[in-house]
């Protein structure tokens, strides 16, 4: 939620003088994306949205990203549109950073979701599993469970400052995914980090998928599961089976689960609510306890853990007819 | 730079609900505006500012700035026009803060103006004076000359943190203004923060002026202090005498100074120097030093007074032709 490199209009006269946009009317920084630098950019052409990569972003990961939201958008999919320059590519410069120009998408989005918009992301994303099925370019996550106990490493030393036993009760945890993690699943590009900050509705109706920067190819199955625990939770921390067989029988809508991945979602919604916690963990102990910008709670997500751990099998969850 | 209060869905609807604009169609937060939350508005009707006033706005003073706007924009300045809802006030509530909808200008803002753009944001204050002059409404400048000692007690223990003397250089500015403040000049509505970033342009057409919340009345000539410090020195220190000019030039195309306004410029601008300086400072003290939001160098403005100091006349300057 900033805007890390401020542009000025040299640069950006520069930097469009490649596309075939027009003139300039507006550029507005906007306080959404928390890994790079956003602004809402109105050209005679129409609005758009200028995204600035910054240093967490890694530069080589820049083509896949871009090529998969073409992709996507190609089959359909409401997410943003890489503009192409003059030369061919959605991949530019700016202010000595990469930049792309997207699409403006419609669209607000909501911190509690209903059951029916629940729903519209699990068709969403089911849909995205299928359009993504095609899509050549391959990135691996990053944030996988490989990446776990480094994350773990970086927290450790304080760790306890956030609760008294949580060193130990990941470490339980890391070892328990680590010998039960599912190895053979369905595998195709996924969104990674569908969260409800990146998914944008117009009323009911859902009109965009944003944020593909986390985007990368790993188990199709673990992104449901990304998707159950950011959005099938309340507030309370109680789950809300409504939202989640609402989601899944949507997803299950476009694309059926086999049974592998129906029985392995015990142990991805254990992983997926781990994954959070780490990397909350780090960025809570890494940011002043007085900074303008609060991390989310790490314990959010330990107490979906928790949560998960009690649960044996997938139809204990409700989300099986 | 920041949004400091989040809005949903639901009370987003509920307070359009009072407004002819159409359904929402999208709201992003926008990184501008360092006292209130800003958001680019979409709805059936347009695009719109909605600005959500948080605690360092004092709400009394509201209907003073909303006022004012529509007054301005009225008489044909380039400015947010406030927006009536069905109530006919253009000021309402919305999560537990006050709110208001503006008409969206177009433009970006320079931070190294042209001599072109220094003078067409001198005809533009001129005019912001003259179309002052019958506004009814009467606010008090808060960061007036009186308030400046209590500003320096709030900076007084660390000052000496900034640079080790400037504790003692203050206090001497300080007595020599009490002594020399001029008292009896044309007064009116002032902007009081017509820096780089609230003035719009389109190409070199100047497209608007922004962030009516300083605003207050005090005397016109101090207003051209403020600008003359924020527009016509250059980033490593120097006062540019063309941009000073043409600045100077334009704004007495439209309202001439009398003798004792030009007379008491040099010390208006120490002033206006030292009113940057103390806030700044008491930003910068306060603020944690890992902080993602970073304060504005003080001594920017400490450099600037200091060359003011050696000014005696306006003639010095170069403002007079």
């Amino acid at each position: 939620m900033a805007v890390y490199t401020e542009v000025n209009e040299t640069e950006l006269a520069a930097f469009l003088a490649d596309y075939d946009l027009g003139h300039v009317l507006a550029l507005k920084g906007i306080a959404e994306g928390v890994e790079n630098s956003n602004f809402l950019l109105h050209v005679e052409a129409g609005y758009f949205i200028l995204t600035l990569y910054e240093k967490r972003v890694d530069e080589k990961d820049l083509p896949f990203f871009l090529g998969l939201m073409e992709h996507l958008a190609g089959h359909g999919l409401n997410c943003p549109q890489p503009v192409h320059n003059r030369h061919g590519t959605a991949l530019g410069r700016i202010a000595g950073r990469p930049a792309a120009i997207v699409t403006f998408l419609e669209g607000m989005w909501h911190p509690r979701p209903s059951v029916r918009r629940c729903a519209a992301v699990g068709e969403a994303l089911g849909k995205l599993h299928r359009s993504g099925a095609d899509f050549a370019g391959c990135r691996s996550n990053a944030l996988g469970i490989e990446a776990w106990p480094a994350l773990f490493e970086e927290a450790r030393a304080r760790v306890g400052e956030v609760r008294p036993s949580l060193g130990e009760e990941i470490e339980k945890e890391l070892a328990f995914l680590k010998g039960n993690w599912p190895r053979h699943l369905p595998r195709g590009v996924i969104h990674a980090d569908l969260f409800p900050d990146n998914v944008l509705f117009v009323g009911d109706e859902l009109s965009g998928l944003i944020d593909f920067y986390f985007a990368c190819v790993d188990a199709l199955a673990y992104d449901v599961a990304i998707c159950v625990n950011a959005w099938c939770f309340e507030p309370d921390g109680s789950f809300n089976i409504s939202k989640g067989l609402a989601f899944f029988s949507a997803y299950e809508g476009v694309r059926k689960l086999n049974g592998s991945e129906i029985e392995a979602l015990p142990v991805l919604l254990r992983g997926a609510a781990l994954r959070f916690t780490l990397t909350r963990l780090v960025d809570w102990l890494n940011v002043p306890a007085d900074a303008l910008v609060h991390p989310k709670d790490p314990l959010e997500y330990f107490r979906k853990l928790c949560f998960h751990q009690k649960i044996a099998s997938t139809r204990e969850l409700g989300l099986l007819r």
